[in-house]
């Protein structure tokens, strides 16, 4: 297993990436490629006595892709940008997959580019893990396109199913539609014209309309939505579980000695709770439907989450997620002629 | 001031609805109109020592809209529902306003078709607030109308802007695009078509693009959204509540002795920050658009939360929206000629 890394994609790169990838390396047994400025990865490497390291090497880059950069235009330009050559490296059968923490359009864009996409698959599509009461919930897309049309959710249902019960090992997953209500006449136009064939496909286990609430509560193990609306859920929970714990470390702060006492005792049950639901526990976002494992994680990575995405490119990889997308999705094709 | 409530909308109807506007009453001193089925009304009222309170009248309905419901079919057929009588003392001057926690689709149905549309809206908005780290935000439209185009949108903004400055008294309200990035270029067709319109309408103050994560952190007075997305968006949040407060629970629950007499002591704080996040504080959500005062409540509104909707529909009233709704209106159509 050998994983090509960015180096140079996300707030925390480097040395965040850098770090992060070098504990994966170890834990996970894996070789890793880090993929950009040789002498500041080097340096990092040194720092972390990782310098002789026989299990990462480094390909090095001389370009980077800003956030703030139109994606198709940055990643035709500029071809040594380490988001660029570290996807060619899994073109190039060099690695078995790619991550990065940088651009998600611009990843997005690269994978499409270089590595195409698998046959039957009109829009790839980022599926993110959201921890739920009781386990997780696939979110997708949940930014990878907007716009789409009811044949582009009805394949992320597909995808996203193979990758719950491979990945996660969901028997039969919950396929739910995100809408305003539970009846099949609810939703805008893209909603109501998905909701027949997501019903009518042999391939997933539609359970029905999934309303916002739904998600957390954990009724359903795929959630399929436009990749505008699944942005703005996540963007939104994000911030709103920021906000909250905030508020509730600034309520304790300034309710006195007894509530700062309180909230010690509380703290070690908390802290088990706080994990399960730590989004770098997850660490990345898995792309479906390229010809390739593409591994998307949040600009905000930490080192765990960048080790943490690291094992999701194994599990993808090991699992063979790719293959059995490419399998079911020729059946469906045979079945339809 | 009198206000029609259709008594029975809601979960708990008519039981929370009465007793909330039976204390609405006394709170607010405003006249109240009961509308429903007068024996189980009166029933409530007797139970409660109200019986012969002159604030409030009862009038009799024979019919209800369930949940459901086709709204719009409903409200044509059924002329008795509770809903639509209560509308219409709007539309003949009987009452000031109409508050509903019945079905959302009814009561915005019976508010277009009996009070209609303000003069340059074409579609009316269901304007939520959401509190914040630091206030709150209005949310609209949060699920009157889906697949909205970028001109109701525009109206959405405005609208929203007169609102908060009315009723929350926020100078220049902040207003801010739902979208899935910050430069002007991104998000899906509706909002880039939406942006330039926003930044050139000379009735707000656009402040640029609102990621999800920004609605929380309160950088913005007023976001503007399809309805689709406003609503998928709103029930996350109440289900991401729920269930965090939920496992919060749980987790101290068996985290042994020391984590209960934790709790406990932080209980007074957190109480006090409980109060302003707990929505049944803000009670209900104003439908703009149409000519009239239209209070729409959660299908789960207790006593408490139809009480303050009362209470939301008083200062709509009295800050006298409609009209400076319909004077930016007129004074944007003047421009535009």
């Amino acid at each position: 297993m050998k994983i090509a890394v960015d180096a140079m994609g996300g707030d925390f790169a480097p040395e965040k990436i850098v770090k992060g990838a070098a504990k994966a390396a170890r834990r996970f047994g894996c070789e890793i490629v880090l993929v950009g400025d040789e002498e500041k990865i080097k340096r990092i490497l040194t720092k972390e006595n990782r310098q002789n390291d026989k299990q990462i090497q480094i390909v090095n880059t001389t370009q980077i892709i800003q956030m703030n950069e139109h994606p198709a235009e940055a990643v035709r330009s500029k071809k040594d940008a380490s988001v660029v050559v570290a996807t060619r490296l899994v073109k190039e059968g060099e690695c078995d997959a790619v991550l990065s923490a940088g651009s998600t359009g611009a990843a997005v864009t690269a994978a499409q580019l270089i590595l195409r996409r698998i046959k039957g698959i009109a829009r790839p599509t980022i599926a993110t893990p959201i921890p739920t009461r009781e386990g997780v919930t696939l979110l997708l897309d949940s930014g990878a396109n907007v716009d789409s049309k009811p044949e582009h959710l009805v394949q992320s249902a597909v995808m996203g199913s193979i990758y719950s019960e491979l990945v996660f090992g969901v028997r039969k997953p919950r396929v739910g539609l995100l809408n305003i209500g539970e009846e099949d006449t609810k939703g805008n136009e893209q909603a109501q014209l998905t909701y027949p064939l997501l019903r009518d496909n042999p391939s997933i286990n539609f359970t029905g309309n999934a309303e916002g609430r739904d998600i957390p509560k954990g009724d359903f193990d795929v959630v399929v939505c436009d990749g505008f609306v699944g942005n703005v859920v996540l963007k939104f929970a994000e911030g709103l579980a920021k906000v909250l714990f905030r508020m509730v470390k600034d309520a304790i702060k300034n309710g006195g000695l007894l509530a700062r006492l309180g909230a010690l005792l509380i703290v070690p049950p908390l802290r088990k709770l706080g994990k399960r639901l730590d989004v770098s526990e997850y660490g990345g976002a898995p792309l479906l439907g390229v010809n390739g494992c593409v591994i998307i994680s949040h600009g905000s990575s930490n080192e765990k989450a960048i080790c943490n995405a690291i094992g999701v490119a194994n599990e993808f990889v090991k699992n063979n997620v790719l293959q059995r997308i490419s399998d079911t999705l020729a059946k469906e094709e045979v079945a339809e002629q």
